[in-house]
C-alpha cells in the first residue's frame, strides 16, 4: 500500500522574489525514500494569503489524500532547519501578505483553541537531521504571519476533520542567493533538501516522538 | 480602595549569581504610581523551581490578593523588554533549575489547555513604553523553562481558580553588570525599573488591549 | 597645572536624529573628575563629514592645547563601549556623510602610513570600566566611515604635528531611545557617562598600557 | 606558462575538528580554472601556531614558486566568505594556538609596519562571488589571532622579499557539520570552493583592484 505524504511550499513574500520552500518542494517532488518505496512524496504551492492558504491546503488534502503533511515556510534570519512545536490562535501582521491583508489580533479560527502541538514527531526529527550534520532545533514559535496562520489551519483541519492524518510545520533559512548582499545566516539547497528529506521519513516512520531536550530558556 | 498589584521575579538561574527581575522588583517595591494613589504594588522573590514556583506564586496571591499580576524573568540575550503572549503547557528543560529538575517534554499542568493567552493588554504596555523611550516588543514564545512553566501556572490558575485577577509575564534584559565581558546586549536597572513602573500602570488602567500590530514573520 | 582633555563628539548621521557621542559629550563637558582636580574636561561637536572633521578637530586643538584628546562616535548595533585599537589609512562609505559625499578606497591621508594604533592605553580602560561595571571591549575595526576617518586623522596629526598630545577613538552604542522599535543592543546615556569618565581618568593616569588580552580570533 | 596559485589552509584549533579552509583546499587542489589551462593550484596546510604557521608558509613559496597566495582562514561566526582588507602587527591570542602560545600585544614582526593592506582585488572578488551567488562581503578586521598573524607575516614577505607575488587572506565561515546544534552561521562546502574557485580567478585576472564600495559605519 502506498504511503502518501503532501509536502507544501509558500510563495515568495515580505519583497523577496524567490521563497526556498518552493525550491525544497520542487526538489522533493515524486522523490522516492531509500529503503521505503511505499512511501510517495506530493507537493502543493501554497499562496502566501491569509484564509487562501488555509483553503488550498484543504483542496490538496482532499485531492491527494496524504497519511502525513509537512508544511514548510521561509525563516529568514535563522541559521537552522527548526520543526515548529506549536501553533498559536493568533493572526498579527507586521507586512501585508500575498493579497494586501494585514489582520491585527484576530484568531485563526473563531472559537479554536488557543494553540496547537504539532504532531510530527519534531525531537526525532532534529535528532536525525543533526546525526547527519544538518544544523537543526526544534523552534517554540512560528511567529503570527502566514505562516503559523497554516499550521494553525492544518493542525485544526486534523484535529476537527482529518483525524488519521498527522502534521506540522517546518521553517527553513533563507538560500544563499536571497543573502549575497546581506549578512545574514542562509543554507544551501541541497542540506535543506537533505534535511526535508530525513523529516519525511522520520515522520512516516514514528507516529510517536521521544523525550530528547530541546528546552529553551526564552 | 486600594489596587494591589503584585509583581514577581525569580532568583538566580543557569549560572548568574544576580536576576534582574529581582533587582526590578527590589525597587518596585511598595512603589507610589504618579496619579494612581490607590495603587499598592506588592513584591515577591519566586524560586526557579519547576513546582515550587507555581506554589509560591499562589501562596503569595492568597496572602495579598491583587487585582493584578505581573511575573518578571531573565531573558538572557533580548534587547528589548518583552511582554509575553502566549504561555504554553510544555517543560522542556535545556539546564537544570535550582532544585536540579531538568523535565523534558512534560505538560505544566496534566489535562492543561495547550496554552492561554496572556490577559495584560500587552499591546497598549509596549506602546506605553516605547512612548516613554523605553525600547519594548511583543514576544510570542516564553521559552519552554520556569519563566514559561510560571506564566502557565499563573494563567491556569487566573483561569480555573482565580478568575477576578488579570496576569501575565514580561520578560526582560540582562542588566549591564552581568554582560561587562560579554558582547550581549543589556538594560540598565532604571530603565527596566521605568518599563516596569509603565506596565503596571497601563495593566491597572486597561482592562482590554487594543490591536497595535507587533507581529513577526517567524 | 590644569591637565586639559579634549573630547569630541559627531553630530547625527544616517537618518538619526540625534548621536550618543553629542549626548555624552555634553554631560562630560566641564565635569570634574574624582580626585583629579587639575583635570579639566573640554568638549567639542565635530561635524559628520569627510576632511571637514579632522579640520574641526585640529582648530579645536589648536585652541584648546590638550594633553589627551579621545574622540567618540556612534557604533549603531554594538553592545559594548569599545576603544578602538587601529586607524586605517582608508575613506570607503556605504552611505553618504552629512555633506553628501561617499569616498571610496581612498586614503584619509596621501602618503600616510596603512594604519596607526591608538596611543590611549585601551586595554587598562576596558578593565577599568568592566571592574565599574560598564560592558566594555577592545574593538579591532573602526570602520571605514567618518569615524575612521576622525579617527586615523587625529592620529597622523599627532604623530607628525603635535607630538606630546596623546589620543584614540572609542565607539559607543546606540541610545535606548534610538531602538525603541528596533530590537537592536543598546546602552543608557549614564552609563555611557560613566564609562567615557573612566576612560578619560584612565587615559590621564596612564600613559603606557598594559597586555591585558583582549583578542579575537577573528 | 604556467601561473602557479598557492592556496593555504589551517588546521582546526579552538576545540574544533575540523577547520573549513583544510576542506576548501583539499576540494580546490590540483583543479583546473576553466578558460584558464595555464593556471595551476597548489595548496598547503597550515600549522595554527604563531611563529611557525609564517615559517611553513614561506617554505611553501619558496618550494612552489607562486603568481599569487591566497592564505583561508575560518571565521566562525560570520555569514559570508569575507576578504580580509588589511592585517595589522599585533598578536593578542584570546585563547592559546595549536602549540599554547598566547602572545598578547606583542608585534607580528618587529619594527614592521602598523599594518598592509592586501594586494588581491579583494572588491572585484565579493562582486563576482555576489553575482555568483555566494555571499561575500568585505572585511575590515582579521582579529588579533593566527590568522592575522599568518596574513600579516605574508604580506610582510610579499613587500619585503617577494616583491612580484601577489597575496591577501580570505576568511570563511562555519561548516554546516560544525553547528548542527550551535544556532550559528553556516555555508556549505560546494559554495565555499565555488566562492573560493572564483576568488582565485579573479585575483589572477585583475591586479588592480576597482573602487566598489564595500564600507561599513563602524
Amino acid at each position: 500500500m502506498e504511503i502518501r505524504v503532501l509536502v507544501t511550499g509558500f510563495e515568495p513574500f515580505g519583497g523577496e522574489t524567490i521563497n526556498p520552500a518552493l525550491e525544497v518542494i520542487e526538489a522533493l517532488s515524486g522523490r522516492a525514500l531509500d529503503g521505503h518505496d511505499s512511501v510517495r512524496i506530493f507537493t502543493a504551492k501554497i499562496p502566501t494569503v491569509f484564509g487562501q492558504a488555509i483553503d488550498v491546503l484543504e483542496k490538496e488534502m482532499e485531492k491527494i489524500s496524504p497519511s502525513v503533511v509537512i508544511c514548510i515556510g521561509q525563516a529568514g534570519g535563522r541559521c537552522h532547519i527548526t520543526p515548529e512545536r506549536v501553533a498559536i490562535n493568533i493572526d498579527d501582521a507586521r507586512i501585508p501578505d500575498n493579497g494586501g491583508n494585514a489582520p491585527v489580533d484576530v484568531p485563526v479560527v473563531t472559537g479554536g483553541p488557543v494553540a496547537y502541538l504539532s504532531d510530527l514527531p519534531i525531537k526525532r526529527m532534529v535528532q536525525a537531521m543533526q546525526e547527519a550534520g544538518i544544523p537543526a532545533t526544534v523552534s517554540n514559535s512560528a511567529g503570527t504571519f502566514v505562516c503559523n496562520h497554516l499550521f494553525y489551519g492544518l493542525m485544526h483541519l486534523l484535529k476537527t476533520k482529518y483525524k488519521r492524518i498527522r502534521g506540522g510545520f517546518v521553517h527553513i533559512p533563507y538560500l544563499p542567493s536571497q543573502v549575497v548582499q546581506r549578512e545574514l545566516p542562509a543554507m544551501n539547497l541541497s542540506d535543506m533538501v537533505h534535511g526535508l528529506e530525513i523529516c519525511v521519513r522520520v515522520a512516516v516512520e514514528h507516529a510517536l516522538d521521544v523525550p530528547l531536550t530541546a528546552g529553551k530558556e526564552c
